[in-house]
């Protein structure tokens, strides 16, 4: 590439490294890409760009189909109630023993050999994540499922402070001194929030928010809260987005300033969104 | 009791909660009592006391049994090497989600309810223990098994001064990138090495170091290093006492001040050995 | 004794050691115990202990009687008005030697040889204690004595930081450049108050403040202030409780948290009121 | 551009933004190009993007064709000895007032525009700069002509650690309180030794160092001091370029780790040496 | 002269000592004297010593005469537009010049030679005077001639904590990015209201505010500002007095304690102003 | 007196204040002069005065007089060895009540009446003074005599660095945990070399040392160490000198400055021999 295209890419991506020093950014990182992809090693290498030039990542990750692999494999069987799978306490120790032993342990693996400073936690670590036992819709028990009722932040605001990216699994602590299962885009909606997080951003297979569903074409670069309520009713918006969309407008209301969707299939969707002024995926806004 | 006699401990007790504030200690923890157990709940909660009283305890843990137990529910059948079990991939995987997964977090779960505040590691977070692979004495491949070839405690640092309590699963990061089981007792002394601690204790379930095997009248309060060779030959001490002695060897070597070998199962045995001038079990001097 | 017993007593203890980390706690000795007897010891060991743990000591002394002694061996006649003994300039300059050069010092030399580092201080250091001079009822003067009119802080504040306990006699400073005497127990107060101590403490010879006249059965571990105005007016509380008792009133309203009338001459009485979950004496509060 | 490219430029950059992160880079601009100049507003920028980063750039700066100009303005005749112009009081006055009163508050006005905070200095100021007075070959006077005798630093060290760029006019202040002229390549060179820079760069109007005179194909990307000496012999290195070779010899002596000679005019020279692999112009090593 | 005498002097001089350590004092210096004047130098040795004890002083100078003899050498030939000299663009290039290249300099050089560290400044420098274009009274452009619209004191604040003594040129940087002349007594007024400081001094070459127009016994020695205003109405105050009033109204509005306008041209004038209980000149208060 | 005198002044002093900022100056007061004392005000005010400028003033005191009037009044009859005063028990409590409760309290009270800020201290306070039992020259015991052993000078530091101004009265603390008495001029000698002093003062009744005895003609102005020796074995030097010019040396050895005996008859001789060129009094340097 010609001298002179490098120099503008610098010019334009400076102001952005100066505007977002210091800045907390929280990636939800979904758990369908694995280890040794090449997708979750960009990711991953973005995340340690960003704390390279001063930025203040915080890595949110999920754990979905490995959860389901080991507990085939051990022969536990799923119960359901009112349609959703029970996490009983077999379950439960499967749970978090992927999540806490196996996945979030592979990415502070790759973040080291990157050049970065991983410490791997659980929302238990220094009682980051208070839970609360959820129900079922016809209030019916589901075992160890948890939403987030208190956020912590004392251990992440060291951890933040010095060289260290914390890598979080989203497990969480009861008063009653078991552990929950929390869903990991409300995980990360809480910890931005808690945060103050400059930004959330849910790194996903799809390329953001659309207007007509399944219609690239109609992709928003930028949506408001009071847009986005409509689109759920009318089932554009649907399925696993709707966690997403949800963290992001807790998140917005406790102080994150914006809440982004992105591609994180596209190579390097991260380091694109935050140093380039083009920017890609959905922006969610107050 | 008489309020005299309760008052005459605590004249005795605070002499050394003076000395030892600030102080390092690290605790290996064995693996054989578990979650729920009385003398785990004593010994956590000593740990947790000598937070509260401004010391700096980080805790070492194995967890033998567990590993065997699920190896075994999921089939995986050991190879052996030269005598000793190879640690091949799915064993290693296994491994990681037993040390990392459920052992590490069930006492953070518990020092948490406690009153503490634990974070959970694992010797590959923030990069705290380097290892390099080992072979059987004949040369041989064992798998994913290593030594400690370097400790960065960097990490611990930055925890050890704040409020919060590590707990350290004994797992390395190689410099291919490859995770591998280090011997706890072997991790735990090269940390307390690395860190200068002032106190190594291994919590054991024998009273300490006998002269003669088997005869608990022969316990050995102070020993000093050049006597513990012969004994080593002797055969009088032996199997797990082994790598526990050569841990502290090395950690004596590194500059840490004692080491000592206690009775887990004694309740409170850390707080009596740490606070009152009579001790308990074996300490191990230069 | 058995060392689980040791063991439950500093268990109990620890929890309390983390609670008064950092607090000050004022501690009015009586001058009637003297420099030699064991419960002078017993209590200035408890005070250095509490130094040891974090604690932050500040002792206040009387002198009553070796004032006498020496302005009788002196041949100083008391002049009386309205019953009250004329502190003139004589009986002043004796007072200040008695309470500054002796028995200030006597403390100082007794912490020192326990292992605590010391400062005898009168309230005129500093600026500490600002007195105005007092009248008798009928408005007659009655010589150099005085009531605190402001108390600065600023010396004790940079003591307390450091290892050192300070001891202060009761001597005030007025605007005129003249030295005052002042109550002990009102200087305790007033110090406590402007310290905004934790606590309080009056070490007398009575096990507290007891609800019926010379029944140590009526004694009240917990009395509130609304309570204790009756038991003036009745004379149940008299004599020398009642500067005591409005010591306390003045502190608490000033915003001491806890305000304590225990028996000095019990063995280690101060350690065993703020370290054991029993405590002992009257506990006066708001 | 393709967002995969922009990436790519990125991934490239960002380590070398945090391996400069706090250096010291002394950048010497020449005073050919001039105020309202595109390449002086691009090298402004960069200098201003290297400040936003987190680095420290210290210009240094000439100026003669405006001290030309005004002196022939004010009908200043030279007088010539040895071939050397002499630098009389009226000279002097005008030097002072060009260097410090025009160039040095030029590059300070556009530095602000481009959003940087620049302060002009000269290397009087603080007594930055102490100047020897030198004399011709023959020992003549050539009036007020000085070199650096000495480099206080302090008051760059603590414009360095805010948010300031230093822009500094080469004058200096004799032991005899005179001002003198110094000349820009040596100050620069004086300047980031003193200052122990990571790096010292010459803004020219040429490649760089070429092995053969005129003969742009032969420029040296690395060069070693030990070769220069040669080159300076056989005349390739010649005229301005050998104030600017000496400096560096001289810097690189007083601890700067790399010097380089660059050309100014290619858009954004001092940005694409700094934060790509590639470097441009001409690196002078030890 | 008699020990006594001189005991005498330092007993009443020192409390002044303690009272102004710390104490921000703005110097405005009259342009009317010169580099080489034993006034001068009296001057800049008051403001030396006031750094030594611990004040902070900051020096705002003028220029008039040296700007006008330059643009008359330089053939400039001046347009009047109301009465008023038109600052068009060759005379701001001597204005700037002579303010910022020359005079500033000489002031610099001086404190240098007197033992202080002075550090020359004009109002652009880290943009500490953003200027806005001035009109005639009828509206009519006069070129670039400003007034002060913001101060931003950062650059000012970091030098005053350390050793060095600002010096400042009273030019202003506008947002239309040109440089503008601003009135020396205006831009000391508005420094001073920005920095909080303890005092304003115009050092004048009149003994202050006389009451009766050239009565030198009618000189107040303290003026309220609501007394001045008449005195201005009634012509009494007039010419250049009139800005150094108004900038003391503005300073004093902006928050500066004291404003003073004394002879600078009485030895030492503002030692004695500062450290003696008589004080000289007049006291400008609110 | 003329302005021009005054300011000469100011300027001569303010190169001294400068100099002698943040310095630590031992003054030796003697226990003739008394409250109330024109003197010994003036002498407070000078010390307070150099407080005021940054100084670090520390005074140490004697008794002598107040001791032998309070002994006789009480009966104490004085025992003799080798012709040394025994200092028995008896004699011990009033010397320190004397010196410690009294004289020491007196100072305390002018300097806070001065404006200063003082703290009454014994040489046991913070251990400051650890003394060891003098015998007599024939080895008799002659009581509670010491001399210093060790100063610790924590409780200095700490006062130093703060607003206070510590005034000592000289009493060590055996190891024994007795209380001793320490010739003043000693424990004033042993301080300033303990606190590397920049100067130690003894203010005396005489002009300073005399080469020949009662010839205030022959007043040294600056004598050396080698000097001295034969002016004691001469018996010019002689009494009450001797043990001032003792200590004098002992703290030029431990790296105290300079040390100088003066007048403190003198008004002010303390202000005028450190802030004036001519100094008084001699100064005795290595």
């Amino acid at each position: 590439m010609a001298p002179a295209h490098k120099a503008q890419i610098l010019v334009e991506a400076f102001p952005y490294i100066r505007k977002w020093h210091g800045a907390t950014v929280v990636v939800k990182y979904g758990g369908s890409t694995r280890s040794g992809d090449v997708e979750l090693k960009n990711t991953l290498q973005d995340i340690v760009l960003m704390k390279f030039v001063g930025m203040r990542p915080v890595v949110v990750h999920g754990g979905g189909k490995d959860i389901t692999r080991l507990t085939e494999k051990l022969g536990i069987h799923s119960r359901f109630v009112d349609g959703l799978r029970v996490t009983d306490i077999p379950t439960m120790e499967v749970v978090e023993m992927v999540l806490g032993g196996k996945i979030n342990k592979e990415l502070v693996s790759t973040i080291q050999q990157l050049g970065g400073q991983a410490v791997g936690l659980s929302g238990k670590d220094g009682g980051m994540l208070e839970a609360t036992r959820v129900k079922s819709k016809t209030g019916k028990d589901i075992g160890y499922v948890g939403k987030v009722s208190k956020v912590n932040t004392s251990l992440l605001d060291i951890l933040d402070k010095e060289q260290f990216i914390p890598v979080i699994a989203p497990l969480g602590l009861g008063k009653d001194g078991k552990t929950y299962n929390v869903n990991a885009d409300e995980a990360a909606g809480a910890i931005a929030g808690a945060l103050k997080a400059e930004k959330l951003v849910f790194l996903t297979d799809v390329p953001g928010i659309c207007k007509k569903k399944e219609d690239p074409k109609s992709l928003c670069s930028t949506i408001k809260i009071k847009e986005v309520v409509p689109l759920i009713k009318k089932g554009v918006i649907s399925g696993g987005m709707i966690p997403k969309v949800q963290a992001c407008l807790h998140a917005l209301k406790a102080g994150v300033h914006k809440t982004h969707i992105i591609d994180g299939t596209q190579p390097h969707a991260l380091l694109l969104e935050i140093f380039t002024p083009e920017g890609i995926g959905t922006e969610l806004i107050p």
